[in-house]
């Protein structure tokens, strides 16, 4: 009676630091789930190594694999594509792994359709929860710069809408503690572990 | 903008080990929640410290109590009433601060109704998950034996079904760290926090 792994999607607006978070989570001994390592079409950086930070494909690999729907999503950004593929986080979701990626809003709301029973973490950036401060100080600020942070904050909260769990990065080691610990209390949930003992009766 | 405190309410079958394991956490430093203190007019054990252990209370006391509206659940075992009071857990939830009750399932039933929104935690034994492997070995064991498991396990499951969460108790120290990580995650859960970005932007 093998369990399946969770499929755990860590998002949010850019620059937010999904990236730092992911690289201090998988640099812990403890962490139990898998990095599903994302495919771009962009050249390796010095230091960068094939099958370690990405899958490095030509823009024909890529194209091949959208055709075939090898792609859990994918995005293009500035004349590259980015993307996730898909046999890997089935096949360790299957083996009872933990399966994590690290991707951008747009590729979220594609993964939250495949996978609707997904654990959907938004990373927020602190100076979000600072808003009501820097309203406060208005003052000191043009109307303009005003208007501006107003306007992302809204945009960064109507994104919240397709996640589970919303996490402040206000320091790096809490928001990778709080990340972990979603993931521990959603083997715990209820709804997943009840069927498990329904069928432990059933057996015989 | 003060948030509510979360009320979490420990419970299980009876000899699952709530107590042990509500004392560890406690016992931690790190631990963030308050707890709250039973009332009870059983009398004190050697050791035993009013308003530590337990608000030892009168029979008439406790009934007058009971008239007034002023417990969030109570219970009677063996000829002593055991209850908790509603004022401390509403005043602490009012100061932001989250509460920790550790009682019986008929309790926790009459809590539920109460608190819809508590995060209620089912502590099961491990022999619970290890019921596959008691049925396997039916060969060595009396009928009587085994239906009395297969009844027990049978209505510790449908139990389940009023909580949100479910625990094992396998190891003292693994079953806290689940029951601390299910309160950091609720903290996180978009739900709950969405609403307090909203309300930011609103202000002014």
């Amino acid at each position: 009676m093998k369990e399946k792994g969770l499929l755990i999607v860590l998002s949010g607006p850019s620059g937010v630091g999904k990236g730092t978070v992911r690289k201090e989570i998988f640099a812990q001994p403890d962490t139990a789930f898998e990095y599903s390592i994302s495919m771009t079409t962009r050249s390796p950086r010095a230091g960068e190594v094939n099958g370690v930070d990405y899958f490095f494909k030509t823009r024909e690999e890529f194209e091949e694999l959208i055709r075939q729907d090898k792609l859990l999503e994918y995005a293009e950004f500035v004349g590259n594509y980015y993307g996730t593929p898909v046999d890997y986080v089935r096949e360790t979701l299957d083996r009872g792994k933990d399966v994590f990626l690290e991707i951008e809003v747009q590729g979220a709301r594609q993964v939250r359709e495949k996978f609707p029973d997904g654990l959907f973490i938004f990373l927020v950036p602190p100076s979000l929860s600072e808003l009501k401060n820097r309203i406060v100080t208005r003052g000191t600020e043009t109307e303009d710069i005003i208007n501006n942070r107003m306007s992302a904050a809204k945009e960064e909260i109507e994104m919240m809408n397709l996640y589970d769990y919303v996490v402040e990065n206000d320091q790096i080691d809490l928001a990778c503690e709080r990340i972990k610990s979603i993931v521990v209390a959603e083997h715990c949930r209820r709804e997943r572990v009840e069927p498990k003992y329904k069928k432990m009766l059933e057996v015989e």
